[in-house]
């Protein structure tokens, strides 16, 4: 894994320096939009230094247009986990705990307004919601296994 | 959400009886295929049942269609899962702690190892490895953000 080294010392030493909104659904909301942000951008960028490896060219346009791509797709993914932190951190207030149920509904919450904010039919939306709650059950499931 | 109560009742009793292999390794890759096949499976379910809600018609025919896709896609689900669930406790073991690391590391060979598996190409597999990195990371991330 050659990008092992290469985004621990980009992001690690970064994430240390939280903003602080003084509100902590604020400070969860930004922290996530922060974090899978950059995860985001470091996935674009891992995938078009490949692609430029295996093409073995590397041009000014190609590194502006993967440097544009790394913004734009950070930012969605920035965005969907701020959305998401912040619904989950809501229903964990309503609820008063915590379990695979928050998760649930608040991916399904996330995925409805994700794709109801980007225009999509009625249906879509209804599916993505599906999607997106059945995707962060699974990653609730997979990180209490993988942390037990 | 009316599919709340639904996969609730549906799941939350039988996660109980977890299967004992006799091994921690394999305990945790059959409980992350049974755990998160079981999400596949629902997450099927409840697209189905809305698509059929939707169109007005029920026939036996597109009953069987939905349960050969809930087995198929919860099969798939369950799949990933287990070769996640076991790549990411052999890091552990070999790294000695647990940290996003793990995650990105065990996510992109999760990712190299299905693809591979489903006989794709080369350049299909290293992009499917830095894609289930980036999720992993992701998904690590916003579960620690959710409890802290």
């Amino acid at each position: 894994m050659p990008h092992g080294g290469f985004s621990g010392s980009l992001t690690s030493p970064k994430f240390d320096f939280a903003v602080d909104m003084g509100h902590p659904f604020l400070n969860r909301t930004v922290d996530g939009f922060i974090r899978i942000g950059a995860v985001g951008g470091c996935k674009v960028a891992a995938e078009e230094t490949f692609e430029c490896l295996q093409r073995g060219d590397v041009s000014k346009h190609k590194v502006e247009h993967a440097l544009k791509k790394m913004c734009k797709e950070g930012a969605y993914w920035g965005t969907v986990a701020g959305v998401y932190v912040g619904v989950e951190y809501g229903i964990q207030k309503i609820r008063g705990h915590r379990d695979w149920k928050n998760a649930m509904v608040g991916g399904a919450l996330t995925g409805a307004l994700v794709s109801a904010v980007n225009n999509h039919h009625r249906h879509n939306v209804v599916k993505n919601a599906i999607t997106g709650g059945a995707i962060a059950t699974a990653a609730e499931f997979l990180t209490h296994l993988t942390s037990s």
